[in-house]
């Protein structure tokens, strides 16, 4: 006999359905995660990220900070991870995110909370599922906010004939600008080029640039599951090979926010001095990505922007394409003639950068 | 030329034979082991586990414990690990195990080590091998008991000459009683359902009802290989593809604990606030496993018990069913109807966990 | 468009070309790197190793380190890995090391940074390529010399046209005498028979003897990936597997030392007290290991040296034969009657261990 629950807990098995959803509604997300050296060094074998403010406690230190940081994706992934039993479980689709923003550095010994707000619901017009708005919030153990951000999925209706919810679609600004941004290290200088490998600094990037990343890496089932396990991502697609085998994709998929760190870490190589994610604008996973596939990184400078005050560092705003099975240097554009993402384009990320100004030297 | 090694070396290098034990006997390990934040991490990574009494230190402190502490299943692991050279190198089978109990919470910096004793020995009456009869002990660096349990194997005979042992048959309890489990933490009442994600506490189980849990994971050889290393257990028929191609199973096998670990991990979801276990009372791993299978997990409620002077938190014992290729709704009855177990139920285990009880809220 | 890099971050993205090598050039490798428990945990895990001495923090506490050490391997892997952009990213070959030697012991939460001084150049007359000799040493945080070593590759030529340097070929010796080994722990006596597992010293070992390591272990390609990232080595072969259908293997490579690691590790059963690498005297990757690949190992004992000025320990100088695919008591040598190295030999590796003396017990 299937366990009839309690309703309180039968949400939490089942996962919220569009008309479960109620706008204004606050959704404190179970399980908080302390982050520690373990998932730091786990991280950088998953992904192969080597930024010396995450990998190099006395570089963190000289720059200011009072260890060396978590990578601000493994914290995103972690904090976005709570957030999936709640929101995104009964997703058909995840269609964006917006206006994500790192508010405070994460030590390893933080241990990371989440919340959502419903800031928006829209039914779909054939009354089977509709669109979830949330605005969620990350804090650390002292309750100070660590991160934030919107998106919106779409979600199944557990019963088409419940009453739609007003419309209210929420004003997302299309990019976090300059003055919104946090530079949390106090001293960005000592980050010298002998410690990231590049002379490179803010000043020398010209938006309408365009760097293809030399490296590529194979995705194994075994490491995307790995590192999805590691942010308790429980989103069953990437895991369970069976059900799968049922869905239009035939086979697990990997989790979008690992092909985000991968496309990342690749990044470093043309970007070493981009020590730190000031805020991610937007982002499209335009094809799905599976275990076999080789994944590139390209890198387009959307712009360059001095911040408020500060003449030792700047900000970048990046376009990262992730591109799948194909080099870079293969990629004319990553949109395809017919106006569609190029089959190969697996991501298409805007966010932006802090990087040292050449006054720093 | 084979090194023709000393009699106490060799003895580590091609482990015990039947003729080896004797009754009475006490074994200690070899190589201890420190427990920290890295095998906390990794345990995450590898079975999606996400009891905040293991992920999150203040939840754990909250509850009265010095820290998070490390998984009870992580512990048993790398204890039992420490027994496999000594006891079941040269094993035919595995066959049962009984009276395990969690005595004391192991932390991320404690060193585990494992004594055995020899309290039974039989020979089978073919000569050719025998079963033995082991209880085991698991110490922190304090000396203090972490861990205990029996358990029986069928060891080949290195000499069907050699002659029998006297036969000796412990008795075993079927079961951990109550009044013999230790509840380690102070202060359950401190998981809150907003930290563990459901408001089902002790009260809310009865005996008689079962839990299909929602997700499945599918196994990769890299990760029950990596899970296998790290609990430092060297049986080969997980490692070792070449003489397994020899075996009957022509591959390699999945440690069970590795399945136990994955299937209590499967079942957070429904069972959130079983914070911590006290027992393993018995159990089988009725058929094998392999990279490639995907496993679900269904639980049984056996019995609710009060715990003596508690009032705060209570003992549920479970049947933990792990399943393979098989979706649990799928799964009438994890006996087939000719008594033997499903040929799709890899793991039936009995445990006891504690869970508070609805005083706490 | 492709970022035309301004010179010296050039250098970073594509590596030095032969010509780019001067004799007496010291390269600061870039991002540093700080080990810890994580890293450690994850080493135990994709490895399998046991040795107490970086398992167990009281272990290694009792025998004199101010706590448990990194494995002398993993500190040499991320050291190694260091360097690999700046010397061998456009590599032909790695054609061999010389006179590795571990100085001081490192612990979780040290800093490893890496420089290397071009010792010798020799180009090639197909003007091509040519080799460059270079001496590597690798720091601790606080300056402290943690390990050092040679290595000769073979690197393209950017411009077959430009000029040839002075031959230089710098003088390496054989292997390093029993007078420049470090011993790094002050009290090795406190490593006694139940902890390691064997009562076999430094004394019960004879040059000339062999030991076939009992156990073998399969590869997969997630766990050579996640090692090799882990070390920061980015060198593609080992990643990038839509790029090597290209090359004569047709497939990704396994990271040498990665190999290395793994025969130490299958080496600990007949090995278990030697508790300490002293030196790598040098070593061939004598055939290519893949993904699905089962290694096995076997230890030749060539020397035994007492050290100057202590009766509790002595050194052993050994070769380590790694093979794949083929169970040690099948390989009569390691040498094919062609006199090169059997097929199924991967690795001829000379290096020196510490051991406690009888004396300690």
């Amino acid at each position: 006999m299937t366990r009839s629950a309690p309703p309180s807990s039968a949400r939490t098995r089942t996962g919220n359905f569009f008309e479960d959803f109620r706008l204004g509604a606050r959704i404190v997300h179970p399980t908080p995660r302390t982050l520690t050296d373990g998932d730091c060094a786990l991280y950088i074998a998953l992904t192969g990220a080597r930024n010396p403010v995450h990998c190099a406690a006395p570089v963190a230190r000289a720059m200011g900070y009072r260890d060396r940081t978590v990578d601000d994706l493994l914290a995103f992934h972690v904090a976005f991870g709570k957030t999936v039993p709640d929101v995104s479980l009964n997703a058909v689709a995840n269609l964006g995110y917006a206006d994500l923003r790192f508010l405070a550095p994460c030590y390893p010994g933080d241990t990371i909370r989440a919340e959502s707000e419903v800031i928006g619901l829209r039914e779909n017009s054939n009354r089977r599922s509709g669109v979830v708005y949330v605005r969620s919030d990350a804090y650390n153990q002292r309750g100070e906010p660590v991160l934030t951000w919107a998106r919106w999925v779409m979600v199944h209706k557990r019963d088409p004939e419940s009453p739609a919810p007003a419309t209210v679609v929420p004003s997302l600004p299309e990019l976090v600008p300059a003055a919104a941004l946090t530079v949390t290290a106090p001293n960005p200088a000592a980050l010298v080029p002998a410690i990231t490998g590049s002379t490179d600094c803010w000043d020398d990037y010209a938006p309408g640039e365009r760097i293809d990343h030399p490296s590529g890496v194979t995705l194994e089932e075994a490491d995307h599951m790995l590192a999805t396990r590691l942010y308790q991502n429980t989103a069953r697609v990437h895991f369970d090979a069976l059900a799968m085998r049922q869905s239009s994709f035939g086979r697990r998929l990997v989790y979008g926010g690992h092909v985000i760190s991968l496309c990342r870490a690749l990044s470093y190589d043309g970007l070493e001095n981009a020590y730190a994610i000031g805020a991610i604008n937007g982002g499209s996973h335009t094809n799905p990505t599976f275990a076999g596939d080789t994944l590139y990184a390209i890198t387009e400078v959307r712009d360059r922007w001095s911040l408020p005050g500060r003449t030792d560092v700047g900000a970048l705003r990046l376009r990262l394409i992730g591109l799948k099975n194909l080099a870079p240097a293969e990629l004319a554009s990553p949109t395809a003639p017919d106006g569609k993402p190029h089959p190969n384009v697996v991501l298409d990320l805007d966010y932006t950068v802090f990087m040292p100004r050449k006054s720093r030297q």
